[in-house]
């Protein structure tokens, strides 16, 4: 176990270490049910796309040849010998000297290696074509198997998928795919002043937040989110529910206890449900430093700070590598970062990583990064900021004016 | 009825003023089923958050002054009067001289201002208190509503709710929130080549790749798809279908036909079923210029082009910012934007916008974006790049080296 303050990094390699080895389950649905899930299998192509030749313009295939040198004082002449139907396999083959029209999708007949767009052709009763502009082979063609080639390897293994990544899949004539079983979250808030939402509250009371925001988070990361409710400071009233949500779910995160008092119980509890119980109390980050990493007979329990803003960081930076884990999808799939210049000088502690909430404003043509100040304890910083702007632990805090990585919401 | 090629902004706006009005239909649903949906009305927080001045440490409630001066040389000496328990209403209020030993999250007794944290403190068996820190008003505490104000707009109409959203709603206590209803979508597929996934392909046959990015795309952007399949490029057919759709959707497109023919087909569909009709005709953008806009007795009506590209790079132009009416949602919503030093050079015509698919790569600390070539009809294009770049109208294309501004998908 470590005591000391770890980097998020380490606690999480320590806490990988002492899973239970996750392999990603999964099942089939249909395609449109796929998007956004997270592929279960490489997609290799069954087949060309397109199977065939095929037009991207109206106009007439021909042999590319047969139109070299052509221009306006001197065209090329060819003999329209069919009129491709779409849909369906043309009943010619070009010879030298043929052309044949096309619309756009139309298939290429045998022999012909290029389209010469309408535009450019002056056809005439008697099947005569003036090509008045040379192609070269393949101009305003698809070849076969020039989008996608029979058996590559189309979509890997963990890739999200994306409405164009739907297209493609279709394409290939797939209507099923595997995708990666979400893993069940579950979510648990302690203290004794907190309230559901729905309860009158009375003095010294407030309502439960943290819930809400990380069972939206481990929705917008891909897991399920199972809530708990609030559970009373209490150690039998902490293990109980720990002990049930370890029974229903693949994680559980239970968030409060930022009270030296409800930090210690959370901690006795993972210790009294299992091997190895807690392996690392205290990030060196800032908010959540009061996070606690374990695992109990394979399964992640994650103890995060009871302030509203620390407990969304330390889910950012902890549990969605976890929920990653279990959908096997890189652990910074979906992490948008831009660069932005910090509108203030900002100070912080060598080997703590900080994270400071920041509104994002373009200024003569730049972006910068307004710092959102507030306690970790004010949500409302969090709806007003765009995203967390990142001080890594080497340095001691920059300066105005200074580039800083920024994480979108 | 446009038919120059017009600029995306004019067509919008022509296709909005022939609308009937779009008011935004709403529906209340529990908290947590409201993510990533958009409020239908102005929220206004009900009450103070928090709704007492609050510890954020654990410590001693004091009164601020009776610290001022004070350190490890020379202490306060205060009296402990009492132990606050959390969720409770302490029993008593502080005199001068006096503290309130306190947990974070405890509701701070009357009279008191200040809590000065546990370390720098020294309890005695006797209820004295050394105190070595003197700490201002304020501190370490979260004053009665200094997260949300009482009466506060928090939240307005219009907004997609986040996770810290659904966090800040149930603080002030809500349940259920009032949020647009998401308008159905018919997404139409034409082409005689055009064939269903589940379907054999025989020779000058494809499989339809746009319904699923289209829907994909609907889905993502916040509407309901409803798919109508393929239809045939025949007028009846056609007219048929988009009948149908308009009787049981809020929006209709069409996609394919970048043929002559069928995009002919598809303006005269348009104009068969009701007024206003066909209203643009061809955008200055490529790729995507064989656009139709239109309206059909006060609902939109999309004719994409039928390459895969195309019709999304459209439908993101086009079809997003009109569900976004629908939604009451800034017509801009959920556009990431990056700027990147473009990795080639791309020309361009005047007057029209260019789009070009490009893949992010960081290089020395710097982002690029590198060109994606490949035809319109090339899907395996998007599959492989990260984003759009956009070269604007006025200019005649970008120099290798020079910054765009890059869309991410």
């Amino acid at each position: 176990m470590l005591f000391e303050a770890v980097k998020v990094k380490d606690a999480l390699n320590i806490l990988k270490e002492n899973l239970r080895s996750i392999p990603v389950r999964s099942k089939e649905v249909p395609l449109l049910e796929s998007l956004n899930r997270v592929l279960a299998e490489d997609i290799y192509s069954p087949e060309d796309i397109p199977p065939f030749d095929r037009s991207t313009v109206d106009g007439y295939a021909v042999i590319a040849r047969d139109t070299f040198g052509a221009g306006e004082s001197l065209p090329a002449i060819l003999k329209v010998v069919a009129e491709i139907k779409m849909g369906e396999r043309p009943g010619v083959a070009l010879k030298p000297g043929e052309a044949a029209k096309i619309s756009t999708g139309g298939m290429l007949p045998e022999g012909s290696d290029a389209v010469v767009m309408l535009e450019y052709t002056h056809p005439f009763e008697d099947g005569t074509l003036v090509v008045e502009r040379p192609v070269a082979p393949g101009e305003n063609v698809i070849l076969k198997g020039e989008d996608v080639k029979k058996g590559s390897l189309v979509l890997p293994k963990g890739h999200t998928l994306r409405p164009q990544d739907l297209a493609v899949l279709a394409g290939m004539g797939l209507q099923k795919v595997k995708v990666a079983i979400s893993p069940k979250v579950a979510v648990i808030s302690t203290g004794d002043e907190v309230k559901p939402p729905g309860s009158e509250l009375r003095d010294g009371e407030i309502r439960d937040m943290n819930s809400f925001s990380l069972a939206g988070l481990v929705l917008k990361w891909g897991g399920v989110p199972v809530i708990y409710g609030v559970v009373r400071d209490d150690f039998n009233d902490i293990r109980k529910a720990v002990f049930k949500a370890l029974d229903e779910t693949d994680l559980v995160i239970i968030s409060g206890g930022s009270s030296i008092g409800t930090r210690d119980l959370t901690v006795k509890v993972i210790e009294s449900l299992g091997k190895p119980g807690v392996l690392a109390h205290g990030l060196a980050v800032k908010p959540g430093k009061p996070t606690i990493l374990g695992a109990v007979e394979g399964k992640p329990v994650v103890g995060l700070p009871g302030h509203p803003v620390s407990a969304m960081v330390i889910f950012e930076l902890v549990v969605r590598p976890i929920i990653s884990w279990f959908l096997g999808r890189p652990e910074n799939y979906g992490r948008i970062k831009v660069k932005a210049k910090i509108a203030r000088n900002i100070s912080s502690a060598a080997g703590r990583e900080d994270f400071i909430r920041v509104k994002l404003e373009e200024r003569h043509g730049e972006l910068w990064a307004i710092p959102v100040l507030g306690k970790s304890g004010i949500i409302s910083t969090m709806v007003e900021s765009h995203g967390l702007a990142r001080i890594p632990s080497e340095k001691l805090g920059v300066k105005e004016g200074e580039y800083i990585e920024v994480e979108l919401y």
